[in-house]
């Protein structure tokens, strides 16, 4: 038995932020004392000073070795689960897939075998039904029994993922029965594809027409289209990557009549834009192709930053993920280089997202207690992991991760972890950053340090969410 | 040379009522006169004391002799256009029909042959387009040439006239180039099917599961859908049948931006409830099969009626028309008995509507102004009839009705002219009736006596909608 | 009796442009007939070759010789009746001023006395009840019978012309019972009060603050307020000069849920912006005094030229008056050059609205029924003057303008009828203008020459609005 | 030094049950242990099995010894906080009250010295401020300095509390200045007493014309009201009792905007309604004035209720209190038998808050995190109390309460702690129950015995809201 006690550290939640101190025993937090408590006695003793002691970090979205499009995303469950480490996020939730006519069980068990014995830190699954009929359905419920507990559906990419709405409405009646999740990846693809046919055939094959050919619109009609689709089935339903003022109008909408509907939104939303696709002056015109990923980056000449932190705020946007899903700019997003539609879809950012997020803190965008809110305790709430994980609590999980607001770094590819030839934050400034982290007590990264073992990360078979009532 | 007068009448436009005379030479009006002027020679003149003289009324929206689920639409052009002259309605719009895999010239060709020499009054086409295709797009301008300028899709019905998202959107396209109007069934015709179907696997067959499937949601969801794509397309979109709440908010929303969305209502969602197709005690359960149609009655304890009569009022629903679709109970109806889903959809109507709609100036819901304006005008100024049609003007075809305030008539399937063997409104009594009607300046209805001959109506020619701008 | 033939012109209604002539005989319309109509003689033709033949405009709402802080707007009945004529507008309503503890019998027979026998054109009148009591409250049932049908009421101006919510709710109630009309001046005066104090304070006491101190939310606020009254009184409200965005949702908000709720704008909210104020480079800084008027102008950093174009679209805004208040700059703004809450309020416009909104015309933003649909038949509608004014129609008022869309102009205090030695519109150059106006049957202006007389406009008795059921 | 170890309990937060041990020393909690740890020594143990460990209630609106109308609130500080104590709720925030013409420092040392050494529990105030002039805006500075950090205005009341919108908007803004909170009563008194006096004026004097003459249009438009100067000001708005639809959309509208607006509920809204004033059958006429309260009782026809419970689950209402101000029915609600204008406003209920809003959990309505989080965590967090008050933590006071869901209770006026001879909710049966009651580390109630001492409580200065940034 180890035991390790964190000292002189704010310990940060989702309702604010109380000064005291952090017992470790083995893998699970044993108690919170008051500062300074005496005749604790302790392994190990870890000096939070100056720090924010916060639950570690859940990505509820990220796709490790997804293969698409001809190649597969960069970061195996190896390198990928350490990059987040060093981010402090030391949960991800990434995405099994099953294609029409494969076989659920058999494609849940190709990503099982996958992520086993190459974590780094903890790991859990969504999985994608990517069609949708009798036997997917029935399969559902076994899932669930695992700890596969939300399901997700594209309104997109026809041919490859796409479900068509009586699909969509069979899947949400399966989940409304057992209490399951489903998650949506909302544009109208049926649509896009006609438009980005047109705009090819017009020639205009750079980057940025892969952002014009989906516009905001369109995800705003998805997501409208599929909100209605819950309610006609009695389900609740979780918006993936949301990026639009639209498509946060509906979701706003939905939520204010009291509507099962959630939302998370990314930091590419929060940062980058449809004009980023330009590329700088000076570079190649496709270097642009860095900053292709689905739903687009929208245009700076809108309102949708604003939007987005506002929805943040009110939890219209109740969680930061990633959808890490990255590919090196070389070899990879290159096949795009004389069609837009060839180019990958997705952008890396396991790595950064806690201190993107926490930007706003300093920005005044968010509060403390919501930066920990919509990027731990939130999704452990959602997604069934709560009180094991996102929280600081006796008996849950030592996933800890002690953020230094001193601290400056500097996004770039030359210094990330991530499996990626380029970074699409290069040059970003960050003020604060990850001191110390410890996934299931055990110290894994340490003032940049990687402490942390290949296997050390393990399954986590989740329960149902805890915002369904 | 013929010229009639009408003296004595109160002349009720889309403004407001003014007594005054109305001069007909031929088959046009030439001159509107002070009350009692003089000096005017006259072969007939038309006493209107006590009546209100208004513009013939425009159905735009009919379905004569229509291959549907097996069997034909009960009215022929003969008889249909008939019962619309007995009604008050002097100019109807009609659908021709294209499905997929079918020329549309020739689609349209076989329209205009069961219509010529047989209509009472006058009629134009609009053009389904079943098959949105590059063949169907390119003779879309030909069309819009030769006064076909609208052109309907439909969200419902997949494998009959159903067009998918990226279809819709190359039709408003097309439309947007040309300068026509897109007119929409909106119904989310995928996800109902599913319901339909599963409704009928749990052995619901009776009537009323045909709107229990049909959730005013999916006409909202579709509605709010068609908009974006409208929207996308840089494209007008005009709903037809709009029966819903639901529906409605979508469209209210949408106007109150600016953005060029239309809608229609028919008498039966003002005035008929799902709960009619309980039937009326006694009856055989199968009565209620009279009452489906699509998009469906929508339920009694809901606020549909409440939310369309202020629709109509504010403007958001420009036009009341009939989407007349008979079928006779014996033998098309009743191939349903079985099953819902085998019930042909329709109700007609093309015979009440004036009446209909004409009970909501009684009821106070609408002003006198407000009838003519969605029974006649507006009709004329949305299909591009105006000033041909819809107004009583120097210069317009001398369609004139005299309404009768003091009438009282009964509705009875025993008293209709329409070729139906039942009326979904028995026993609906009327204030207020048609006295005389008179199309392009010969009278084919007087109290009740139709004076008309078949071969009399014309087709029209359409141009561009008045709307659009 | 003296015979008029209106020719080869295209007469444009409230519904659509038509060619055909028009025969005026006396003072009125008797016949409008079929172009080239044979047989008709008339002491005189006019030659209508190429313009509209539109209705006379209706201001309905301007300020001749009102005393406002110690001074009187500058037009008197005379001057600025004339100045209507030139720009082709044949009625005004004038409001009659009474005055908390002044009796309104003869705060509006002094009305009455200003303006006989000086007016170039018709007039009308609203009352201004300053003093909501007893004595004035039973006093409006006098004032509807004799032709007064429409009360302002102001939520501005403290102490001079401000009614409280309870008089505001009183003089509603009263005006429900009567089918009588509220307008409103909708500005939280109680608020703009404090926050102008405290700008003079601040030694902040330039023209734009006037702006500043007013914001579009306190118009919003107010605009809300009185709808809330108005539903709580179960009576209609008018809001006059509607300036801003925020006002204008709070109109569609309300007339979506179909209450009767209507609205005006005014050509400067459609054109000029609270940046104005700051003048011209090299000017005086207080030549942005010429601007000064109530509701506000608002920034063009905002969006308010946009919506209110939309708003007129959509009928959200019914009519556009001038709200014309006429002062000079010397010696009348001149008033607060100290201070800006010492600058009289008003801008003069009476003699450019047909022009001003006629360039929507040209720019795309209304069709020309809408046109006129805004400056002529809606006013007669919502005023109680229909069909005597508003329309070209057989009984109707011989006040007819010949429109010439060829002309250009330019507007100028240079060459402006107005009793203003400046114009807010200096240099605006105007695509169209007026060739010929008829009131009640005289030529009043022709080809930029004044043919009228004084006195020979008349006062207009209104009945209920048209738009209240 | 005490030390008491509550264990075997379920301790639930505003995320979430989790089962763990609470460690108490003296009047703080020291220590949060995982379940059965070992080793640790207490003077006393709680045995918690079968019940939930929540932080004790915070009521953010009571009203003890409140002179209104000529008479006092039936409990005193002693009275109302024992009954608090009972039920559950572990500290209140009454409000001092301060009105025209009286020093702000003397009516807040009134207040002082009516609670100093008679409270049960913790307490706190807020301060009304009935006349806003120079005086009292500046000595809110002092007061925020003391731990006063919100400030009540009154929309209602005129002559009373009432501040007209310069006053209100000066008030936001000197509230802007200091971080402190404005908080609400949001009626139009001024447009209400027009209302009651008619009625009075036409006899309706019985008690449900209380609820009638406030009519919820007149909450909705105030509350619009406030929340549009607030923003003018630059403020955060807090709506206390806010009891309608209408008012809630208000909110709603803001909150989606990224507001800084708030609201609470009170129990009486989630459960009374405008009929009880008609009492029972065979009562007296007059027992319907037990529910006179303002903002009143809102239809059971209308879908209050419904929204309110939606509105608590959205967080769109943030708190539960009680807006606790007691009177008598006899004596004291009989002062208004021939005219409900002299009612005292005013229903009981500090003591079953607790217990009502749990009844949303049993019903679905709620979680029991959101319970907790509604009664206690947010209250702490809005009025600048936490983390001392509002959360389990180490650190924290240790306001504890056993919440036991098998327990059954019946209210009754016949058992209840308050100082009234009636209850509301007389004969309301109520699943779960208060079984122990912590204040600062002093069991104050055990299965129903009152252990407490009058003078326990003591006065909390409270911070800044944590909701403001």
């Amino acid at each position: 038995m180890t035991r390790t006690l964190i000292t002189n550290g704010t310990v940060v939640s989702a309702t604010g932020a109380i000064a005291h101190d952090v017992l470790v025993e083995d893998e699970k937090v044993v108690a919170l004392l008051a500062p300074g408590t005496q005749g604790i006695t302790a392994d190990t003793t870890v000096d939070a000073t100056g720090t924010y002691v916060v639950p570690g970090g859940i990505d509820a979205h990220t796709h490790m070795e997804l293969p698409f499009g001809g190649t597969f995303s960069s970061d195996t469950f190896e390198t990928g689960t350490r990059a987040a480490a060093y981010g402090g996020t030391t949960t991800i939730i990434d995405f099994a897939v099953q294609t029409a006519g494969n076989d659920v069980r058999e494609s849940l068990d190709t990503w099982y075998g996958k992520a086993e014995g190459e974590c780094a830190v903890d790991y859990a699954f969504h999985m994608i039904i990517g069609g949708v009929d009798d036997a997917s359905l029935k399969l559902m419920g076994d899932l669930v029994a695992e700890g596969i507990t939300s399901f997700k559906l594209f309104m997109a990419y026809p041919g490859v993922f796409y479900s068509d709405d009586g699909q969509i409405l069979r899947a949400m009646q399966r989940a409304a029965e057992l209490g399951a999740l489903i998650s949506m990846h909302a544009e109208n693809g049926i649509a896009i594809d006609v438009l980005a046919e047109q705009a090819a055939a017009r020639g205009e094959t750079a980057p940025i027409h892969h952002g014009i050919t989906r516009p905001a619109r369109l995800e705003g009609e998805a997501t409208h289209r599929a909100i209605q689709l819950a309610l006609v089935a009695g389900a609740p339903v979780y918006f993936v990557h949301l990026s639009s003022s639209e498509a946060l109008a509906e979701v706003v909408r939905a939520r204010a009549e009291g509507h099962n509907v959630f939302a998370e939104t990314c930091p590419q939303y929060l940062y980058l834009t449809l004009e980023d696709h330009l590329g700088a002056p000076g570079e190649d015109g496709f270097e642009g192709a860095k900053y292709v990923c689905s739903s687009p980056l929208r245009s700076k000449h809108e309102h949708h930053h604003r939007d987005l932190w506002r929805g943040l705020r009110t939890n219209d946007l109740a969680i930061v993920a990633t959808d890490h899903c990255p590919f090196c700019f070389k070899d990879q997003k290159e096949l795009g280089r004389d069609d837009f539609r060839l180019i990958p879809n997705g952008i890396g950012g396991v790595e950064h997202r806690m201190d993107l997020v926490y930007q706003g803190v300093v920005t005044g965008e968010l509060s403390l207690a919501r930066w920990v809110e919509t990027c731990a305790t939130t999704p452990a709430r959602m997604f069934g992991m709560y009180p094991k994980k996102g929280v600081i609590a006796p008996g849950s999980d030592a996933d800890i991760v002690l953020y230094d607001p001193q601290a400056r770094t500097t996004i770039s590819a030359a210094t990330h972890h991530m499996a990626m030839d380029y970074s699409a934050y290069e040059g970003f400034e960050i003020a604060g950053g990850v001191r110390t982290v410890m996934s299931r007590g055990t110290v894994v990264v340490d003032r940049g340090q990687y402490l942390g073992t290949k296997g050390h990360g393990r399954f986590v078979p989740r329960g149902l969410s805890s915002y369904l009532r």
